[in-house]
């Protein structure tokens, strides 16, 4: 069966996205720790980050880059955080997080945002692209 | 003031050594998460993950990538889950953390272990590279 992240790539869930190319896809995590938190994948469904292949693996690593650095000059934060857990979605994933301190990369506290937020903050981030 | 990696780096703090290149040392964090709790680091003292230049940036992922699959074959756990925060020492650095639940991703619950512990987690993971 598809993963969620495949169904979002499919366009059968919505989410709000922040950016895309031929074999990435970048949108805002639905359930954040802080406000900017975003998923990079590859469109490549494999469940672990180090099962991926060398060219997908970096190729997400560059994507998951660019997209932090548009993050920092979007929202403020001390730095943009990088996790990968992979516990719960079996279809590999960077979480990049705005960090402020360290409760926000304990994937404990969320922040609540509403559907108007979470499309600004999508739109900002993707203006620094 | 030299980070404390970079002392790390210079032999003044001794470490519990992974692995070395001319460019990226990986060593177990001395307050590890979980057993097998893998530091990598470039030489170059930088302190952002996200402003290491592309080369280094790409250089780290790739050499964090493979003491990533070491640890896999080294230590038994689901996965080896990559996290960078940085909000403590401004040096940047890839935690490689052996997870088996969340709480092994949180920085929260530590795992005591004794120098002759953590001799053998490192020669064992060395042995894998």
């Amino acid at each position: 069966m598809a993963s969620i992240f495949t169904k979002i790539i499919n366009g059968d869930i919505p989410c709000y996205k922040v950016a895309e190319t031929e074999d990435y896809l970048a949108f805002l995590d639905i359930n954040p720790n802080a406000k900017g938190h975003t998923l990079c994948i590859p469109k490549k469904e494999v469940d672990k980050l180090f099962d991926l292949d060398e060219v997908t693996y970096h190729g997400l690593m560059e994507f998951s880059r660019q997209v932090a650095i548009a993050i920092e000059k979007a929202i403020p934060c001390k730095r943009v955080g990088l996790t990968v857990i992979g516990l719960e979605v079996p279809h590999a994933h960077v979480h990049l997080i705005p960090l402020n301190s360290m409760e926000d990369a304990r994937f404990m506290s969320k922040t609540q945002l509403d559907p108007k937020a979470f499309e600004m903050i999508a739109s900002k981030i993707a203006s620094f692209l």
